[in-house]
């Protein structure tokens, strides 16, 4: 099933900046292939909803390897069957 | 890796009152076998990330298959590995 | 126009336990006399919108002016015109 | 207090197309003077918190206003005193 997304990970006790977590966060979210469109407050996602999922684990996993030792992540799910939802038709619809 | 999770679900196009889909979301949520609490806001979850994630998905699968057409689903995800993450403590931390 | 709404405060900055400033935050909601209850991902409440919003504010004004350097808080509000909207209708409906 | 913000407001009872709402509010954001920058899942914000809480009130009110029955917000809220919060630094963030 193909959804859109948002997905916006909140590092928690690693100082006020949390720049560098977010930024490998979203190098994570994009080395997973998917359509990936980072904005303000998080990253658009695009593709099947196993895929991402699956990747959001992987950030978890990813970030807390490398030492940040606790995270808060916002996401928003998208999916309907009466027609292949998409960024573009997300926002063109607005 | 355990985690913590507020999960909501928004069924779109089945009118104004969306007591059922989100009735039947909440069943999919308990038949998990995840700690599960439900609030007027969503359902709190306790227990292993990648469980968390599946349930997710056969929420959406359940609903959709079931005639909902479009669902947004809102989720937090909160992990640590400073200690075990639990519902218990989130609320005593209040 | 009355609503019911989430409110989830999370202080960054403060190290990994946010206990003292999410205890404050909660503590700023209840005194503004609004109906908060109080769950693991957050406080649910039900009132005038205005006064929802106008406490949400006295939040980051409170936890700001008592030394957290920075908020980032979510929040979910819910209205509607077809009957009175409450937290009590909210969990009957699931 | 300055303030970044996103902001997604959902129709519920406008059938499986959130369209024109959608539209609707999102001119009522821009209209308010905001620096307001569209995205898929949302439009992010930036300016005073006061403003910014001000103008989700109108959202609600005009699209009631206009007929959409039932309204769910989504919004995140940062702001902080160590810097001036804005849009631009949020994303040069990540």
């Amino acid at each position: 099933m193909k959804a859109t997304a948002e997905v916006q990970v909140i590092p928690i006790g690693v100082g006020i900046s949390v720049r560098k977590p977010v930024r490998r966060a979203y190098a994570v979210l994009r080395e997973a292939g998917l359509n990936a469109q980072l904005h303000a407050n998080g990253t658009n996602l695009e593709g099947e909803l196993s895929d991402l999922l699956a990747v959001i684990r992987r950030v978890h996993d990813t970030l807390h390897g490398e030492g940040v030792k606790r995270l808060v992540t916002f996401i928003k799910i998208d999916t309907r069957t009466d027609k292949e939802p998409s960024l573009a038709a997300d926002l063109f619809e607005t």
